[in-house]
Protein backbone atom coordinates (compact mmCIF):
# COMPACT_ATOMS: atom_id res chain seq x y z
CA UNK A 1 0.00 0.00 0.00
CA UNK A 2 2.73 2.46 1.40
CA UNK A 3 5.13 1.72 -1.60
CA UNK A 4 2.43 2.03 -4.15
CA UNK A 5 1.49 5.20 -3.45
CA UNK A 6 4.92 6.50 -3.51
CA UNK A 7 5.50 4.85 -6.84
CA UNK A 8 2.65 6.75 -8.47
CA UNK A 9 3.91 9.39 -7.21
CA UNK A 10 7.10 9.02 -8.83
CA UNK A 11 4.99 8.01 -12.22
CA UNK A 12 3.33 11.51 -11.88
CA UNK A 13 6.29 13.24 -12.35
CA UNK A 14 7.83 11.57 -15.27
CA UNK A 15 7.69 13.27 -18.84
CA UNK A 16 3.85 12.30 -20.15
CA UNK A 17 3.75 8.99 -21.73
CA UNK A 18 6.83 7.44 -20.27
CA UNK A 19 6.06 3.86 -19.45
CA UNK A 20 8.71 2.57 -16.64
CA UNK A 21 9.67 -1.45 -16.25
CA UNK A 22 8.63 -3.29 -13.36
CA UNK A 23 12.09 -4.14 -13.06
CA UNK A 24 13.00 -0.17 -12.66
CA UNK A 25 10.01 0.00 -10.66
CA UNK A 26 11.11 -3.22 -8.55
CA UNK A 27 14.76 -2.15 -8.13
CA UNK A 28 13.82 1.50 -6.69
CA UNK A 29 11.54 -0.03 -3.83
CA UNK A 30 13.76 -2.94 -3.41
CA UNK A 31 10.75 -5.32 -4.05
CA UNK A 32 10.86 -8.59 -6.11
CA UNK A 33 9.62 -7.89 -9.68
CA UNK A 34 6.91 -10.61 -9.57
CA UNK A 35 5.57 -9.11 -6.23
CA UNK A 36 5.68 -5.71 -7.54
CA UNK A 37 4.25 -7.15 -10.88
CA UNK A 38 1.32 -8.85 -9.27
CA UNK A 39 -0.07 -5.49 -7.67
CA UNK A 40 1.12 -3.56 -10.51
CA UNK A 41 -1.74 -5.42 -12.48
CA UNK A 42 -3.86 -4.65 -9.67
CA UNK A 43 -3.36 -0.93 -9.96
CA UNK A 44 -4.44 -1.47 -13.78
CA UNK A 45 -7.47 -3.19 -13.23
CA UNK A 46 -8.42 -0.47 -11.12
CA UNK A 47 -7.62 1.87 -13.69
CA UNK A 48 -4.52 3.67 -11.61
CA UNK A 49 -2.09 2.73 -14.45
CA UNK A 50 -1.91 1.66 -17.81
CA UNK A 51 0.75 -0.92 -18.95
CA UNK A 52 2.66 -0.45 -22.05
CA UNK A 53 3.55 -3.43 -24.00
CA UNK A 54 7.23 -3.30 -26.33
CA UNK A 55 11.10 -2.24 -25.98
CA UNK A 56 10.35 1.08 -24.01
CA UNK A 57 7.23 -0.60 -22.37
CA UNK A 58 6.05 -0.71 -18.96
CA UNK A 59 3.40 1.39 -16.27
CA UNK A 60 2.93 4.79 -16.67
CA UNK A 61 -0.13 6.56 -15.09
CA UNK A 62 -3.71 5.75 -16.48
CA UNK A 63 -4.70 9.19 -16.45
CA UNK A 64 -3.53 12.49 -16.06
CA UNK A 65 -2.13 12.82 -12.14
CA UNK A 66 -4.90 15.21 -10.50
CA UNK A 67 -7.37 13.00 -11.56
CA UNK A 68 -6.29 9.94 -9.85
CA UNK A 69 -7.02 9.75 -6.09
CA UNK A 70 -5.11 8.02 -3.12
CA UNK A 71 -8.50 6.23 -3.01
CA UNK A 72 -8.66 4.60 -6.44
CA UNK A 73 -4.77 3.61 -5.26
CA UNK A 74 -6.35 2.36 -1.93
CA UNK A 75 -9.16 0.26 -3.41
CA UNK A 76 -7.42 -1.36 -6.35
CA UNK A 77 -4.73 -2.70 -3.60
CA UNK A 78 -7.00 -3.96 -1.36
CA UNK A 79 -9.96 -4.14 -2.36
CA UNK A 80 -13.47 -2.33 -1.56
CA UNK A 81 -14.81 -4.32 1.11
CA UNK A 82 -15.81 -2.70 4.30
CA UNK A 83 -13.42 -3.24 7.23
CA UNK A 84 -16.34 -3.52 9.72
CA UNK A 85 -18.09 -6.66 8.74
CA UNK A 86 -22.02 -6.71 9.62
CA UNK A 87 -22.69 -10.47 11.12
CA UNK A 88 -26.41 -9.56 11.70
CA UNK A 89 -25.34 -10.13 15.23
CA UNK A 90 -29.04 -9.25 16.38
CA UNK A 91 -30.47 -11.84 13.90
CA UNK A 92 -28.88 -15.11 16.14
CA UNK A 93 -28.63 -15.53 20.00
CA UNK A 94 -30.70 -16.91 22.60
CA UNK A 95 -33.16 -13.12 21.40
CA UNK A 96 -32.97 -13.09 17.58
CA UNK A 97 -34.48 -9.82 16.13
CA UNK A 98 -37.11 -10.97 13.34
CA UNK A 99 -36.47 -10.50 9.75
CA UNK A 100 -38.96 -8.26 9.37
CA UNK A 101 -36.97 -6.44 12.71
CA UNK A 102 -34.21 -6.52 10.56
CA UNK A 103 -35.13 -4.04 7.45
CA UNK A 104 -33.56 -1.22 8.72
CA UNK A 105 -29.46 -1.27 9.00
CA UNK A 106 -28.29 -2.06 12.27
CA UNK A 107 -27.42 1.23 13.75
CA UNK A 108 -23.85 0.00 14.94
CA UNK A 109 -23.35 -1.47 11.32
CA UNK A 110 -24.79 1.96 10.51
CA UNK A 111 -21.97 3.69 12.69
CA UNK A 112 -19.26 1.99 11.80
CA UNK A 113 -19.93 2.41 7.91
CA UNK A 114 -19.89 6.27 8.46
CA UNK A 115 -17.15 6.14 9.88
CA UNK A 116 -15.60 3.90 6.79
CA UNK A 117 -16.87 6.57 4.44
CA UNK A 118 -15.22 9.05 6.02
CA UNK A 119 -12.17 7.72 5.76
CA UNK A 120 -13.15 7.13 2.08
CA UNK A 121 -14.13 10.85 1.38
CA UNK A 122 -10.58 12.01 2.64
CA UNK A 123 -8.83 10.04 0.71
CA UNK A 124 -11.43 10.73 -2.60
CA UNK A 125 -10.83 14.49 -2.00
CA UNK A 126 -6.59 14.08 -2.42
CA UNK A 127 -5.02 13.22 -5.89
CA UNK A 128 -1.90 11.90 -6.38
CA UNK A 129 -1.39 15.86 -8.35
CA UNK A 130 -1.88 16.80 -4.62
CA UNK A 131 0.66 14.96 -2.92
CA UNK A 132 3.48 15.34 -5.80
CA UNK A 133 2.82 19.25 -5.22
CA UNK A 134 3.41 18.94 -1.66
CA UNK A 135 6.43 17.08 -1.99
CA UNK A 136 7.65 19.03 -4.00
CA UNK A 137 7.07 22.44 -2.74
CA UNK A 138 8.48 20.73 0.68
CA UNK A 139 11.68 19.46 -1.31
CA UNK A 140 12.00 20.79 -4.28
CA UNK A 141 14.78 18.89 -5.70
CA UNK A 142 13.01 15.65 -5.64
CA UNK A 143 10.88 15.60 -8.42
CA UNK A 144 14.33 15.91 -10.84
CA UNK A 145 16.17 12.94 -9.04
CA UNK A 146 13.51 10.93 -9.45
CA UNK A 147 12.88 12.11 -13.10
CA UNK A 148 16.80 11.35 -13.64
CA UNK A 149 17.19 7.85 -12.05
CA UNK A 150 13.52 6.75 -13.72
CA UNK A 151 15.11 8.18 -17.43
CA UNK A 152 18.58 7.02 -16.54
CA UNK A 153 18.35 3.11 -17.92
CA UNK A 154 16.36 4.12 -20.64
CA UNK B 1 -15.29 -5.62 17.55
CA UNK B 2 -19.00 -6.20 16.76
CA UNK B 3 -20.28 -8.50 19.49
CA UNK B 4 -18.17 -6.12 21.78
CA UNK B 5 -20.21 -2.85 20.14
CA UNK B 6 -23.31 -5.03 20.85
CA UNK B 7 -22.82 -5.93 24.53
CA UNK B 8 -21.87 -2.61 25.64
CA UNK B 9 -25.72 -1.35 24.18
CA UNK B 10 -27.14 -4.00 26.12
CA UNK B 11 -25.09 -2.79 29.13
CA UNK B 12 -26.48 0.47 28.63
CA UNK B 13 -30.18 -0.80 29.21
CA UNK B 14 -29.65 -1.91 32.40
CA UNK B 15 -30.58 -0.95 35.82
CA UNK B 16 -27.70 1.64 36.85
CA UNK B 17 -25.35 -0.77 39.32
CA UNK B 18 -26.56 -4.04 37.49
CA UNK B 19 -23.75 -6.33 36.88
CA UNK B 20 -23.40 -9.23 34.51
CA UNK B 21 -21.29 -12.18 34.84
CA UNK B 22 -19.05 -12.84 32.13
CA UNK B 23 -20.98 -16.68 31.79
CA UNK B 24 -24.32 -14.76 30.91
CA UNK B 25 -22.50 -12.43 28.17
CA UNK B 26 -20.90 -15.67 26.63
CA UNK B 27 -23.99 -17.11 26.63
CA UNK B 28 -26.26 -14.28 24.62
CA UNK B 29 -23.54 -13.99 22.32
CA UNK B 30 -22.77 -17.62 21.80
CA UNK B 31 -19.29 -17.24 22.56
CA UNK B 32 -16.67 -18.88 24.98
CA UNK B 33 -16.67 -17.75 28.54
CA UNK B 34 -12.53 -17.41 28.11
CA UNK B 35 -12.75 -15.82 24.83
CA UNK B 36 -15.21 -12.69 25.96
CA UNK B 37 -13.75 -12.56 29.14
CA UNK B 38 -10.12 -11.55 27.87
CA UNK B 39 -12.07 -9.01 26.04
CA UNK B 40 -14.19 -7.81 28.31
CA UNK B 41 -10.74 -7.35 30.46
CA UNK B 42 -9.45 -4.79 27.81
CA UNK B 43 -12.39 -3.16 27.65
CA UNK B 44 -12.02 -2.58 31.81
CA UNK B 45 -8.67 -1.53 31.37
CA UNK B 46 -9.90 1.06 28.34
CA UNK B 47 -12.21 2.06 30.95
CA UNK B 48 -15.48 1.35 28.96
CA UNK B 49 -16.25 -1.31 31.49
CA UNK B 50 -15.78 -2.10 35.55
CA UNK B 51 -15.74 -5.26 37.14
CA UNK B 52 -17.46 -6.06 40.07
CA UNK B 53 -16.72 -9.11 42.29
CA UNK B 54 -18.83 -11.23 44.61
CA UNK B 55 -21.85 -12.84 44.18
CA UNK B 56 -24.05 -10.15 42.16
CA UNK B 57 -20.47 -9.76 40.32
CA UNK B 58 -19.64 -9.26 36.93
CA UNK B 59 -19.05 -6.33 34.18
CA UNK B 60 -20.96 -3.28 34.13
CA UNK B 61 -20.54 0.03 31.93
CA UNK B 62 -17.83 2.10 33.78
CA UNK B 63 -19.50 5.57 33.10
CA UNK B 64 -22.98 6.30 31.81
CA UNK B 65 -23.47 5.51 28.64
CA UNK B 66 -23.41 8.75 26.87
CA UNK B 67 -20.02 8.74 28.45
CA UNK B 68 -18.46 6.18 26.26
CA UNK B 69 -18.00 6.69 22.92
CA UNK B 70 -18.02 3.65 19.90
CA UNK B 71 -14.46 5.00 19.78
CA UNK B 72 -13.64 4.10 23.03
CA UNK B 73 -14.74 0.28 22.56
CA UNK B 74 -12.34 0.21 19.19
CA UNK B 75 -9.64 1.49 20.88
CA UNK B 76 -9.87 -0.73 23.84
CA UNK B 77 -10.60 -3.99 21.45
CA UNK B 78 -8.03 -3.24 18.80
CA UNK B 79 -5.54 -0.69 20.22
CA UNK B 80 -4.96 2.74 19.16
CA UNK B 81 -1.86 1.90 16.41
CA UNK B 82 -2.75 3.50 13.42
CA UNK B 83 -3.56 0.66 10.44
CA UNK B 84 -1.37 3.05 8.10
CA UNK B 85 2.35 2.32 9.09
CA UNK B 86 4.72 4.60 7.50
CA UNK B 87 7.88 2.73 7.09
CA UNK B 88 10.04 5.78 5.72
CA UNK B 89 9.85 4.54 2.62
CA UNK B 90 11.48 8.15 1.27
CA UNK B 91 14.52 6.89 3.58
CA UNK B 92 15.38 3.78 1.09
CA UNK B 93 15.86 2.70 -1.72
CA UNK B 94 18.88 4.20 -4.73
CA UNK B 95 17.86 7.88 -3.75
CA UNK B 96 17.01 8.32 -0.21
CA UNK B 97 15.76 11.44 1.73
CA UNK B 98 18.40 12.29 3.88
CA UNK B 99 17.71 13.04 7.64
CA UNK B 100 17.20 16.55 7.38
CA UNK B 101 15.19 16.59 4.03
CA UNK B 102 12.37 13.85 6.30
CA UNK B 103 11.65 16.42 9.40
CA UNK B 104 8.50 16.91 8.13
CA UNK B 105 6.66 14.11 8.05
CA UNK B 106 6.13 12.44 4.64
CA UNK B 107 3.36 13.85 2.72
CA UNK B 108 1.69 10.18 2.00
CA UNK B 109 1.65 8.98 5.98
CA UNK B 110 -0.05 12.68 6.30
CA UNK B 111 -2.90 11.88 4.17
CA UNK B 112 -3.13 8.61 5.29
CA UNK B 113 -3.23 9.31 8.82
CA UNK B 114 -5.94 12.39 8.29
CA UNK B 115 -8.09 9.81 6.91
CA UNK B 116 -7.66 7.74 9.92
CA UNK B 117 -8.48 10.96 12.38
CA UNK B 118 -11.44 11.59 9.76
CA UNK B 119 -12.85 7.69 10.75
CA UNK B 120 -11.67 8.08 14.74
CA UNK B 121 -13.91 11.39 14.98
CA UNK B 122 -16.63 9.86 13.24
CA UNK B 123 -16.50 7.11 15.85
CA UNK B 124 -16.15 9.64 18.97
CA UNK B 125 -18.83 12.10 17.85
CA UNK B 126 -21.17 8.83 18.65
CA UNK B 127 -21.97 7.74 22.49
CA UNK B 128 -23.41 4.26 22.86
CA UNK B 129 -26.22 6.60 24.58
CA UNK B 130 -26.80 7.19 21.20
CA UNK B 131 -26.45 3.63 19.64
CA UNK B 132 -28.84 2.92 22.14
CA UNK B 133 -31.50 5.35 21.93
CA UNK B 134 -31.50 4.39 17.88
CA UNK B 135 -32.09 0.84 18.11
CA UNK B 136 -34.84 1.71 20.58
CA UNK B 137 -36.01 4.07 18.77
CA UNK B 138 -36.92 1.60 15.47
CA UNK B 139 -37.12 -1.21 17.89
CA UNK B 140 -39.29 -0.46 21.31
CA UNK B 141 -39.49 -3.44 22.15
CA UNK B 142 -35.26 -4.63 22.67
CA UNK B 143 -34.58 -2.62 25.85
CA UNK B 144 -37.36 -4.41 27.79
CA UNK B 145 -36.84 -7.84 26.20
CA UNK B 146 -33.04 -7.22 26.43
CA UNK B 147 -33.20 -6.42 30.51
CA UNK B 148 -35.70 -8.97 31.20
CA UNK B 149 -33.06 -11.64 29.58
CA UNK B 150 -30.19 -10.26 31.44
CA UNK B 151 -31.89 -10.07 34.69
CA UNK B 152 -33.50 -13.26 34.73
CA UNK B 153 -30.96 -15.95 35.72
CA UNK B 154 -29.72 -13.46 38.55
Amino acid sequence: MEWAIHACVNLAWLPEGTAVPVARLAEFHELPSAYLNKHFQALARGGVVASRPGQRGGFQLARPADAIAVLDIVDAIEGREPAFRCTEIRQRGPMPASRRECQVPCQIATVMHGAEQAWRDELAAVSIATVADDVARSHPTVPDRIRVWFLAAR
